[in-house]
C-alpha cells in the first residue's frame, strides 16, 4: 500500500465536477458532482444529532433501499437542515434531476449539503447546477481537485488523499476528499466526506469496513465540540479493478481496511489541522490504558479541552489543565501514575512523571509547541491499550469566524 | 425572606478577612479568612474530578470525620493541585498554624486554594498571611466583601450574596462569596465558594440541603465545559438566630431550603456572568421537557456549544446552533416540535416554531441579543419538566486570557 496523489478522482471510472452555481457565493464554485459510470455498491455513516439534515435522511434512505449508486450531487453554503417538508421535497427533485440530466436511476443519486442551518435551497439554481456539473466532469485529478475545492465552506485549504493497493494480483485504488472545519465533533462520522474505490468487494463488507474504522477515526476528532447536523461519509466502490469481489474477510479484506484506514486517518488529521481559526494540528496519544474505550474517551476530552486548546495556542506547556481534563473525562485513574511528554518535529520532552512536573525546560517546552503538529503523550500505566485523537488550538480567529458566520 | 447587601459576614456571628500574603499577587490580596466563635455545623460539595486538590482531600475527610468547624483559610493565585504527598502536607501545615494562631482546633479549619494547577504552595508566606489574619479580621460588611475581592483570580467582580428569612420566630440570615471565572464547569460545584448562616441546623439536614440544591444551580452553570481539580462549595452554619434547632424536613427547613437557594441561583448566575472575557449573562431554559433530567441535560447542551456561544458575542440570531446544540444533548426529542425564543430586557421574539424559523426580524432579535443578560427559551412541547443553565458569550478575550494566563 502506498500514498499516491489525488482524491476521488483517484480510482478507476470516477468522474468529477466543480461549479459556481451561485447558491450563496458569487464568486468561487459551489457544487460538485461525484460520478461513475459503472453501478457502485455504497455505505454511508451519518451524524447521530437527533436534528437531522434533508440530505442525511435522504441518503440514508437510498442506502439501506438500493443496491446501487452512480453519483452523489453536494453543494455548499446552504445546509438544508431544520427545513422541514420542503427540505425533502429538494433532495427528492435534485435526484430526479441528476436522474434525467445524467440518464441514471433516481435512486442511484446521493445529495449532500453544508452550511447555514434553516434557509431552504434555491432548487432552480441547484437543477440548473447539474447541467454545468455534466458538461464540467472529467476523470483526471484536476478534476477531483476542482470537486475538492467546490465543497469548502470555512476550510482553508481543499482535502484530497489516495492510496494504492494490492488485491487479488490486481492494482486497486482509493481515495477521498473531505470538508470540515467548524462544527467539527463528529458523532459516527464528520461533516462531508466523499471516498471512491474502484475495488470489488460486497455491500455488507464495505459497510461494516466503514463502520468499523470511523469509530478510531472520524469520531476521534473535535474542533469545538459541536456535532453537526449534516455529518455525511459515503464510499463508492464500482469494482473496475478488475479483482474477484471481495465477500469474506480474508487478506484480501484486510488489505482494503488499511487503505481505507489510511485515507480516514489521513483526512481526519486534515480536518483537525484546518479547525476554523487554528493555527495548528493538535494530537493526544493515550497508551497503557485499561480498556480501548477508556483509552479513546481520555484522548478526546484533552483535545476538546478549551483551556487546553487555549494553552496550546499560547505555546503554554500549561500541562495541569491536560490532567486535569483527564480527570474530569469519566474514567476513573490514579492521577499519581499519569506521565505526560509533549511531542513535535522540535522534539520530544517529559513534562509530567507520576503525575507531578519534572522541571522541565519551559523554554524548550515552548519551542516544541510554537510546531504545526502537536503531540500531548499520556501514558497511563494502566493496562496495553491505546487511542489517538486530533483537535486544534482555541484562537482569536474562531470567535472572529463564528461570531457573525452569517453576514 | 428577602435580599439584603452583604455577603459571608451578613450572618450574626461570623468575622472575616482578607490581606495581601504575596503568594503570588505583588498588589493585591490574595489571603482570606472566615471565622466564627462560636463553633458551626459544615456541610460541603466537592469537584467530582478525579484529579482532585489536596485541599478538596482535605476538606472532604474534615467534614466527613469532625462535627465542628470555626474557620475556613483561603488563598488565590496557586490551586495546590498535581502537587502530591507534599501538597497535602501543605493543609495540614495551613490548618495547624491556623489552629495555632486562632486557638480552635485543628480538624475545625478547612482550607481552600485556587490558582495554577501544579506549583507548590510557599508555605512560610501562608503562615505569615495567617497571622496578618487574624489582626484583620472584624465582623462588618466591608470585612466580607474584602475577603470576596481577595480570593479572585481572573474574576473581574467579587461575588457576593446575602438573604434574611424567618424561622422559628427568628429572624436568620445566611450569605455567601464565591470566586469563579475560568474552568468552570462544575460537576458537584463550582470554584471556590463559601455560605455563612445563623440558622440552627442539624448536619445532616445542612448537608441534604445543599446537595439537593447543587443540582439546579452549580451543576447548571458551565463558563468553558472545563471542570476544576477545586470545586469546592462549603457552608457553615452556627446558630446564633437562637432559632429551636432544625431537625426535620418541616416549614422551617423549606423556609431555609428557600434561602439557600437564593443564595446559590444568585452566585451561579454571578458566576456565568463574570466568565473569562465574557460580554453577557447567556441563559439557557427548557421548558415542557419530558424528564427533569432531560430538561437539564438539553439547558446545559446550548449553553455549552461554542458555536452558539462565539454567536451570542456577535449578536447573531443564529437558532440553527442551538436546535443543533439541543439535537447532539443526548436527548431523543422531535426537532418539529421545538419553539424557540430570545429574550432579554429589550423584548421577547419567538424566531422557531415547529423546527422552523418563524420569520422574525433579524433587526430585532439583534436589539434583544445585543444586552448584557440574554436567554433561549426552548419549549420542547413534550411534557411539564423545566430547567435552567447559565453560561456566557465566546470571545476574543477568552482565548486571551487563557493563552498565556501563567506568564
Amino acid at each position: 500500500m502506498k500514498q499516491i496523489e489525488g482524491g476521488i478522482t483517484a480510482a478507476k471510472g470516477f468522474e468529477a465536477a466543480g461549479v459556481n452555481a451561485e447558491i450563496k457565493y458569487k464568486n468561487r464554485n459551489d457544487m460538485a458532482l461525484i460520478f461513475s459510470e459503472r453501478p457502485c455498491v455504497a455505505a454511508g455513516v451519518f451524524t447521530t444529532n437527533v436534528v437531522k439534515a434533508a440530505p442525511v435522511l435522504w441518503d440514508r434512505y437510498l442506502i439501506d433501499n438500493y443496491e446501487e449508486m452512480h453519483a452523489v450531487i453536494i453543494n455548499a453554503g446552504i445546509a438544508n437542515a431544520c427545513t422541514g417538508e420542503e427540505g425533502m421535497g429538494y433532495c427528492r427533485q435534485t435526484s430526479q434531476a441528476a436522474s434525467d440530466i445524467l440518464n441514471i436511476d433516481v435512486s442511484s443519486v446521493a445529495v449532500a449539503s453544508t452550511g447555514v442551518i434553516g434557509m431552504q435551497l434555491p432548487i432552480d439554481k441547484i437543477i440548473n447546477g447539474i447541467s454545468l456539473l455534466k458538461d464540467a466532469k472529467g476523470n483526471t485529478l484536476e478534476h477531483g481537485h476542482v470537486a475538492a475545492q467546490s465543497i469548502m465552506t470555512t476550510d482553508t485549504k481543499p482535502k484530497e488523499i489516495a492510496f494504492q493497493f494490492e488485491v487479488d494480483g490486481k492494482t486497486a485504488t482509493i481515495g477521498g476528499m473531505c470538508k470540515g472545519s467548524g462544527m467539527i465533533h463528529p458523532n459516527m462520522c464528520t461533516m462531508l466526506c466523499f471516498i471512491t474505490t474502484d475495488v470489488a468487494i460486497s455491500k455488507t463488507l464495505l459497510s461494516e469496513a466503514l463502520s468499523n474504522d470511523v469509530v478510531d477515526t472520524f469520531n476521534m476528532v473535535s474542533v469545538d465540540g459541536d456535532t453537526s447536523t449534516n455529518d455525511t461519509v459515503i464510499v463508492m466502490a464500482n469494482g473496475e479493478a478488475g479483482n474477484t469481489k471481495i465477500k469474506a474477510k480474508d487478506a484480501d479484506y484486510d488489505e482494503f481496511c488499511k487503505a481505507l484506514h489510511g485515507v480516514m486517518e489521513g483526512i481526519s488529521k486534515m480536518i483537525a489541522g484546518d479547525g476554523e481559526g487554528c493555527t495548528c494540528l493538535f494530537e493526544c496519544k493515550v497508551v497503557h490504558a485499561n480498556t480501548k474505550e477508556n483509552a479513546r474517551t481520555l484522548a478526546k476530552s484533552v483535545i476538546k479541552s478549551n483551556l487546553t486548546k487555549a494553552a496550546i495556542f499560547g505555546h503554554d506547556a500549561n500541562w495541569g489543565r491536560i490532567l486535569c481534563a483527564l480527570g474530569y473525562s469519566g474514567v476513573n485513574f490514579d492521577p499519581y501514575k499519569v506521565d505526560i511528554w509533549f511531542e513535535s518535529k522540535a522534539g520530544k520532552l517529559k513534562i509530567v512523571e507520576n503525575g507531578i512536573s519534572t522541571g522541565y525546560s519551559e523554554e524548550k517546552a515552548t519551542e516544541i509547541l510554537s510546531q504545526e503538529y502537536v503531540t500531548a503523550l499520556c501514558d497511563m500505566k494502566d493496562g496495553v491499550e491505546e487511542a489517538t485523537a486530533w483537535g486544534c488550538d482555541l484562537t482569536y480567529e474562531y470567535v472572529k469566524i463564528n461570531g457573525d458566520y452569517r453576514s
